[in-house]
């Protein structure tokens, strides 16, 4: 029962241009490097040329400028890595969805949970809590009180949501991610902490990926957002009431404090933060490991950081930094004096 | 059965000086943009003054200084967060409590649970683990042997004693975080690491409040501590043997490498770092970001780092950093040059 | 039933040299400050040569160069931590064994679990998993299809993989860790994100630890490997096909991203980052919160960051940061200027 696709039957399926043969039987994918006459291979830059050179693929899905270079059959895509993805998840291979609640699965009594979804073992659901058709919650799923689960929503295992969460449709969240904890709210009185009740909740819009063991907090008086289509990897920190445009990325480690504002179609890099109360512009890119540390009202990429050298020229160039401020006022009294010499 | 105050009820009860219409019904808290005239709002600085002029809410916990330009309904409070926090609680509706162990708990024969204590669904609670009263262990908390936890300690869900943790009193833990994993002690002999036994505990004053997937490691030879009241955001690290000084705070990400003494009233910021065996004393603080490499003597506030710029200006000014060393010398040069002229 | 050696004994066994009276019971080790007569500490470096002269210790293990300054009985040992680790072990009381399966654990039909393993409470195990002899699985670990674990491996607890994980022998892992979620990969599709489906496992060699929280994803077509002995701290993040060699160290909350290959020794320090596609050459040592933005190719200790000051001259200094290209080009001229006088 292996699945496997002609050449030819993938270029039809996908709309892409067949150059050479299109008989042969392809039965999964692989890299350049290590595909067989009976996988496909793609080229995601020109620096895989020698790869290319040298690939034994049944196919390579490439873009039309690196048709030239390849040996053997070519699948012609504008979008090859996108192109490639289609071809791949046909040969992704998920154990199928029993519906059904497990039976140590724990239901409370006012929770409406679909036909078609499936509960698995272990997983604890909290009162009006709604959860659609087709979901899935994958072993040991925790869901508080008065949380909400879209239509084709899986949780892959051991995912929280603590109270008043709702996650839109075919939302894929993996596990350890937290959602729903109380914000870090507190105030300062007299010699000690107070906690203030953090009241609002989540709102995840279809289609969000969120990481493994990430954390998104809800809101003190209003929801945390995230907007549809938004893509968390692991271990990020989303603080209360932070909003997230569409189609926003963030890569691992990342984190957002309190009330930030994010436009769409952002990347965040990794390990980048983002201060509190902030506001970042559509399609803003900041990259590793770089702290926002004001509001960015234009679209482009920004950064901070020093670069990375031998500990020895690190240390040297990284003392004198806390001069470069006396530094400044010699160069300037330098050029004073030379312009009234 | 929902709850309502007068304003002036909550006047009274929080020893707030009322301004204006106290018989109006509360029903709710909101922020001064959202209010409704049954909600009470508050505010938090002089840049939401535009908000307070336009706000609808019944009433609004404000600074003497901010009560003129107050449309609506105003209790004065010489902390307005803070009685805003209580306010708040009032109509925070939080599920009653049921004494008592899940069927589906797992309990050691030599475990003691009080009697009024609640253990959620799949809890597992190992040998000698003493449980106080009232203390509320969510869902899939695992206690392993020799733990204990205090009176009103709340574990919300799948939190992690792995062993010799001990709990204060009142202290609230969130989803995920993992207390008394082994430290990471390793001695290199020859070619490969050796494990070296963390044979310490955890132990945890009253008050405290630890964030999600936060993880507090075990001491290797003595404990690592969090005196009272100690406030810990979510995805935080605290490596072995670190002591935590009372009511210091820590938000997102931020780390602390092993055997550092943070003080008393500390700040650390988001993704701070603290190196080993450091100290710093009471009332610092460390911004975001910021990583510290040498103890701290002085109360204050502490920063590295670089600004954040548009990648161009940025890539341009990192490149110089590492001439940094270079460019003092030739300053110091043209200075000397210019002396002996 | 509590353990107790001779010092005698314990130079024997782990042959060190003693120095002093070999007839001392002991029952414990302890830090060189509180260690009781009846306990072992050890030196770890010169600093502690004022508590070395004051303490009780039973017997105290050390360099052959602390031997003068030692008032007790003394173990010379070659590495002296490695000795005193191994001197710890026997007095680490891990609560033994059981083998078998808990009652509540859900084991699919095509798993194959050795008779000497321990099952505990709540694990799921899924389809064609292989647990091998002596191996521990603790409370509520999840391991989805396709995984296998080597002999003598132990999950404390709480511990997912997810699916096409491979463990070798005698790994720990500790709670929280997800090892085999999907990679991060997305392809941009017009105007949404694509997922690229994540066909490859995770494969991790003999005797890591991998420490609380950690997450590391699966290959998107190869495997995620990280070789024997590579030791990872709590909250590291390591992505889709990212390779460790053997032996190589990593401290909390470091990051390595997609496709980076880290070589054998290496040291990588607490919040470090590592870069897509990178390589790096072995022992190589990269300090904390450093990132690495351009492969390594020689061994060496590598840095980046600005040093810790107080927020007031730090302010000063950042802010002249953002000028240090026009500096460099002013320092220039200015030398250009004095050479044509």
């Amino acid at each position: 029962m292996d699945t496997s696709y002609r050449v030819a039957e993938l270029a039809t399926q996908f709309q892409l241009r067949l150059h050479g043969d299109g008989a042969v039987r392809i039965t999964g994918v692989n890299t350049l490097a290590k595909a067989t006459p009976s996988q496909v291979a793609f080229i995601a830059s020109a620096s895989y040329l020698p790869q290319l050179a040298a690939t034994r693929a049944g196919a390579v899905v490439l873009d039309a400028g690196h048709l030239a270079a390849c040996p053997r059959p070519a699948l012609v895509a504008a979008n090859p890595h996108a192109a490639f993805a289609r071809i791949a998840a046909l040969f992704e291979h998920a154990a199928p969805v029993v519906p059904g609640i497990h039976a140590s699965a724990v239901i409370a009594a006012s929770a409406e949970v679909d036909a078609t979804a499936s509960v698995g073992p272990g997983c604890v659901v909290g009162e009006r809590v709604r959860i659609g058709a087709g979901v899935v919650l994958g072993p040991h799923c925790i869901l508080g009180d008065d949380c909400s689960v879209g239509a084709g929503t899986r949780l892959v295992a051991r995912v929280t949501l603590v109270t008043r969460v709702h996650l839109g449709a075919r939302v894929l969240i993996h596990p350890g991610a937290v959602l729903g904890a109380d914000g870090f709210g507190l105030a300062f009185e007299r010699d000690h902490w107070l906690k203030v009740p953090q009241l609002g909740g989540v709102r995840v819009g279809d289609d969000c990926e969120i990481g493994a063991n990430t954390t998104i907090d809800r809101g003190a008086l209003e929801d945390t957002v995230l907007e549809e289509d938004v893509r968390l990897d692991n271990l990020i920190q989303i603080a209360h009431n932070v909003h997230i445009g569409a189609h926003t990325a963030m890569a691992g480690c990342a984190a957002v404090a309190g009330s930030a504002r994010i436009g769409r179609y952002c990347m965040i890099g990794g390990n980048a933060g983002v201060l509190g109360h902030l506001e970042l512009a559509d399609r803003v890119t900041i990259t590793a490991k770089s702290l926002v540390t004001h509001s960015i009202r234009e679209p482009g990429e920004y950064s901070s950081g020093v670069p990375l050298q031998d500990n020895r020229h690190w240390r040297r160039n990284a003392a004198r930094f806390k001069h470069l401020d006396e530094f400044a006022r010699r160069l300037s009294a330098i050029e004073k004096d030379r312009n009234n010499e």
